[in-house]
């Protein structure tokens, strides 16, 4: 049994914070909210959201499981107007979704979990630095190393306390530094740590600009980006592993 | 003779009008406004419009027809800045049209009329509901019918009374309904028709969204579309030629 | 030794005044403000620029030459954000460029300018007339034009004191007029001289349409456009080749 409502911008930032990474995804109905976890084919972003309850209008679930193609529901949930309320009801029988937005109805066939890519384990990692920092200053890092390059070099200097972006092209080199005063929040501690654009890229359009962003890094280990999507009622985390540095 | 000054957005209305079926179309000028009918290559969208004189700032014509290419005018009269006037002027000997916007003229050759397709005779047709409704949601429903099937139909509930839309594509299908508190109006009788999405889509471009669209339809049948422009100084009306229903 | 700081809006017109004809040039750094002149490969369209000293926040050179890909220089101008400042710095023994906008900083390696297209001689022409209008009024003489042709001829009516411009297309023709009344100024004099579109609309589109542009024809002759930039602190010229009067 599921059936919720839940505004249209809640649930497109929550489609688009996983849409980024795959095209299809398995969403867990569980009784207290809906939980996605997600790997790209390549094994290399990991995606874990979860939406409490509480962010619905209303919400009604006892634990299942459907698959969707997230393009699809997207569509869908883009034809609502700014405020408008979209309602989700899962017919079981058919195993399809009914998606309702003020007079429209648009009826989903859904895609058998089994058929999709298996969730993955999202390891808990020790990781010797944390950084707090706002949505917008990802972006403008990710923009400004891809002018130069496809890979990006994101580290702390534990001693001047200070996060820096780096990305080293044939010619032209970038380099971003953000000391305490930039950032929200910063635990130093020797962390450097180099990683594909393309996939940052990718991350970095669903993270809302103005969104606090904590960020978990190491000494050549993967990052952790941790925001909160739905006014603090979801949590969205990212996980993307390294490059080997080629120093 | 012809001789008018308008301005530049009631023609440009008038022109996309027409263009969203036909690339070059016949002009009646006549001594109480000018009127157009075309149709389409494949017969199946026709469209009839006339806009009274009183629609123009000024106007003088003697009934003559010239044939003009739609995008070309359009191009021009896309020269225009919001609120500017446009003057034509029909050069009878060199069969040119002369366009004149602030400073700016542009000398248009005309395109023979007989070398273009013969203009349709629009049915008289006596069709079972009348559905009042806004531009918008013409344009909601195709949108939404467009996301799963390439035709839509279009059909009243005569005991319900609601006027609905439904589209089947192969997994998922799409259903739309309008109440009478929804709709501006409704004439209820039996009316399903299915209409191919390409016309339809085509169609509403140019139907402007705040406009008040009245709707003919029947059982099988075509669909009548009519709303005014320029103010009410001018009306347009839209027959779509239904598809076979395939079950 | 090359140091200044310039706001990102009159560094991004700089750049965008040389872009429309080149994709490298070569910039003076000279101690009272910096020059670029450079000339299209075809030899069509020239380019002369100063923007003074007292266009930049602060300013500091002694007569240096570096040679820069515009269109890398323009990516990162555009990252800065509308009022904010781009500190420029030259590093003399690394021959490259550090570009700094708030934390963000750009190292970028500079090209040999020998390598570079020679700069061209600007001839002192002796012109007949002398007209000064709009930047809007060039946009939309060849915005019209360019419906009909490929060519744009530009001239004076001595006699009756307008400039005007024509296109003569296979079948339509474009006219423009601007009288005294509509020109900020006008120098009458015998000049008609027929020019490219390509070259025209590319200058056309660096020329901002509130700008006050001196424009200089005479017959057969070469046009040159001159216009401010950085609030006055600055000038651009360009001079275009007339084409051969195919008539």
């Amino acid at each position: 049994m599921f059936k919720a409502i839940v505004d249209a911008e809640t649930l497109g930032d929550t489609l688009d914070s996983v849409s980024v990474l795959v095209e299809e995804c398995k969403i867990h109905l569980e009784e207290d909210g809906l939980t996605i976890r997600a790997v790209d084919p390549a094994n290399v972003g990991m995606v874990d959201l979860e939406l409490e309850s509480s962010a619905f209008e209303s919400y009604e679930a006892d634990g299942g499981l459907i698959g969707v193609d997230l393009s699809r529901l997207q569509d869908i949930a883009g034809m609502a107007d700014k405020g408008q309320l979209v309602e989700l009801e899962l017919d079981e029988e058919t195993r399809k979704l009914h998606i309702q937005i003020d007079g429209l109805e648009y009826t989903l066939a859904l895609i058998d979990p089994d058929s999709i890519r298996q969730e993955p384990d999202i390891p808990d990692l020790d990781l010797s630095a944390e950084i707090v920092l706002e949505g917008s200053d990802i972006g403008r890092a990710v923009t400004a190393a891809d002018m130069v390059s496809d890979h990006i070099a994101l580290g702390v200097d534990p001693d001047a306390e200070f996060f820096y972006v780096d990305a080293e092209g044939d010619t032209d080199d970038v380099h971003f530094e953000l000391d305490t005063a930039d950032l929200i929040g910063l635990q130093a501690g020797d962390a450097h740590s180099l990683f594909s654009l393309d996939y940052l890229g990718d991350i970095q359009k669903a993270i809302p600009k103005d969104a606090e962003v904590t960020m978990e890094l190491g000494e050549e280990f993967p990052v952790k980006l941790h925001f909160e999507i739905a006014e603090g009622q979801g949590r969205v985390t990212y996980m993307l592993a390294p490059r080997i540095q080629s120093d």
